[in-house]
């Protein structure tokens, strides 16, 4: 019988060879949720994003931000004595993740074929631009790449403004949170006796899965989807607004919370005026209707609007810059920013964990992103059966 | 000993209380997984998404989008007779998922403290704007008002334009996937003895997980996260660029890339450019270096770019729109648009799933989006134990 309180994963062993995004995100995942981390880095420069700034002291925030309660040892696969270490790591090893192109590993000797006959219950986790088959199998993708391809660009933007990419990678963040989800099945599925698998994402499979209703709205209506700036493209008036002194988002998303925003707005009239009457009509005169609340809202600051409409249940909130996100009371009390002691950067402050459990009380102390090759003496003493 | 050949959650059952979006679309990847999805949803009505268009015969498209593979009756669950068979689904199932605003499950007499001492192996997931805790807990969100709070919206769009939401609603699905993993780790931990737990899931959260390295940036060095248009932030040339017809995305993420790209834009000057030797220079001279390869694509189209920059290696490809991403031939390799027979729309096409595994087959046949309280007599049968 497991204590309760501990993490979920806690005793599973994740063998980690990914670099950049895609495959260090799954896996940071992984670690908020108990598994132990051993990043297998190249020798010289480790995971590509050390490199990538900006920097502190010259430790990248960019891998520090995914990189946190991770181990590392650099190892270099192509000679026999890192790959005999490598081998003992993948026997105690529950799940290896890795996001080359497809191919890579097989030319290392360690496609899954060959790991699964050797290793028969270890789990296989990948990410790549576009996936184990399919024509375009072995192409590099970035995050960009798919991001265009999968149709998410062609939906965000202002209309007539030139292709707006979405402002966080979210090409490779889906991709591993998907891949996250196919790994905890496997690993449910081992458990009740099922063997192991490869787990085989794509991130351009990823996108297809955010179009919402935009796939069967083109194949059985021929309609083609189309940014809408910061409008939803079926619900009126849900969008952002200027007021006095800045922005704020309004969501109004049925006829009951449009009378509560025309009272806080105390403007009655635009309740009565037919063209406002149901939402297929505020939606057909979204424009005028935008004028006239934006109108009404010059008076007062986002602030003001945001107390009198919270107080009367519209859903609205501001557009806040990261600045502002990282001093809200809601994030704070939810432990959204984690503070890690790094030995070279001080105080690094990162997201923390978004799944909150009833039995597992929140992690207040992380290891810091590891140094390259840093945690070799601990990793090898694994291997000798020393936890 | 589990077939090696089923799907990783065959033999899990989902009790699903959940509308609209953030909830389906995690209980639909859990169907996906191979888990059985009963929907317990509002007697007349449903599914508030039942009602969002666009319609197909009456049928909506965006709930049928998030929706097939399930299964549904209608309770209402302030009347005792149906409480009586909500209670006997409840000792059946192995997770209950819900999108309520918090305090509501318990006004019904559902909270997790009540479930968990009468259902002791009970699951529970839940999906809410802001969580279980904290100063808005009991506030509503729709997913734009978490894009604005999250501070997602403020690093999306071009310079100087107003605010730009990302064109699908990764407020909800960001949400799912998440709990998605949360309920994934859950089930793996009862499965070990470590009994059931509450996941709590926020969308504020996880649009904080989304951000990259925006929160250290600002913290350790007061940078404050800005929209880019289509531009990486850190990376030049990885953007959209314009061509004799269309547009491209070019993605030369290092400087053996971008000596491709000189190559196969036939620009050797480009490489010789001293204003363009390293990245951190490139990215300084964004604009002019814009313009200069700009100017080299004016006298082909996207798809001869696409065609040379491919054969060279240069991670590339179209802006898609909703009409050419569902003729791409790796979407069909890779099954993901599916079709379904639906009594009421015909032939229904939507979005597969993206999670590929090694032993278990790829799923081609898939049951339609239920009709409200279309499954009540298969599901009252499953009560007295007919599967």
């Amino acid at each position: 019988m497991q204590d309760t309180s501990t993490p979920p994963l806690q005793g599973l062993t994740i063998l980690d060879l990914s670099r950049v995004l895609a495959g260090p995100y799954c896996t940071m995942i992984l670690a908020q949720q108990g598994a132990r981390v051993i990043k297998v880095e190249i020798p010289e420069t480790g995971d590509d994003s050390r490199a990538f700034g900006p920097f502190v002291n010259g430790k990248s925030l960019y891998f520090s931000s995914i990189n946190y309660d991770k181990k590392s040892i650099a190892l270099n696969l192509k000679q026999p004595a890192d790959r005999e270490i490598f081998e003992k790591l993948l026997g105690i090893a529950d799940v290896l993740v890795e996001n080359y192109r497809p191919g890579t590993m097989e030319k290392l000797g360690y496609g899954w074929d060959t790991l699964h006959a050797n290793y028969p219950n270890l789990i296989y986790g990948a990410a790549s631009g576009f996936g184990d088959f399919g024509p375009y199998s072995r192409q590099a993708a970035y995050d960009m790449v798919v991001q265009g391809m999968g149709g998410v660009m062609s939906m965000t933007g202002q209309p007539g403004a030139p292709p707006t990419r979405v402002g966080v990678s979210i090409g490779d963040m889906t991709a591993a949170l998907y891949l996250s989800i196919g790994i905890l099945g496997a690993i449910y599925k081992r458990s009740q006796g099922g063997g192991a698998m490869k787990v085989d994402v794509a991130m351009l499979d990823c996108q297809l899965s955010l179009l919402e209703d935009a796939i069967p709205a083109y194949l059985s209506l021929g309609e083609v989807a189309q940014p809408q700036g910061s409008r939803h493209p079926e619900i009126t008036p849900f969008q952002v607004f200027t007021t006095q002194d800045s922005n704020i988002v309004i969501a109004a998303g049925n006829d009951h919370l449009f009378s509560l925003l025309t009272q806080v707005l105390e403007r009655p009239d635009l309740l009565e005026n037919p063209d406002y009457k149901t939402n297929a009509l505020r939606h057909a005169h979204v424009d005028v209707l935008q004028a006239d609340i934006e109108g009404a809202l010059q008076n007062r600051s986002t602030q003001q609007w945001i107390e009198a409409l919270n107080a009367a249940g519209v859903p609205c909130g501001p557009v806040n810059t990261i600045a502002e996100v990282v001093k809200d009371p809601q994030v704070a009390a939810r432990h959204m920013i984690v503070s890690i002691a790094d030995p070279v950067i001080g105080n690094l402050q990162v997201a923390g964990n978004p799944i909150k459990l009833s039995s597992v009380s929140e992690r207040m102390e992380h290891q810091a992103p590891p140094e390259l090759d840093g945690d070799r003496d601990a990793i090898l003493a694994l291997l000798n059966g020393k936890d």
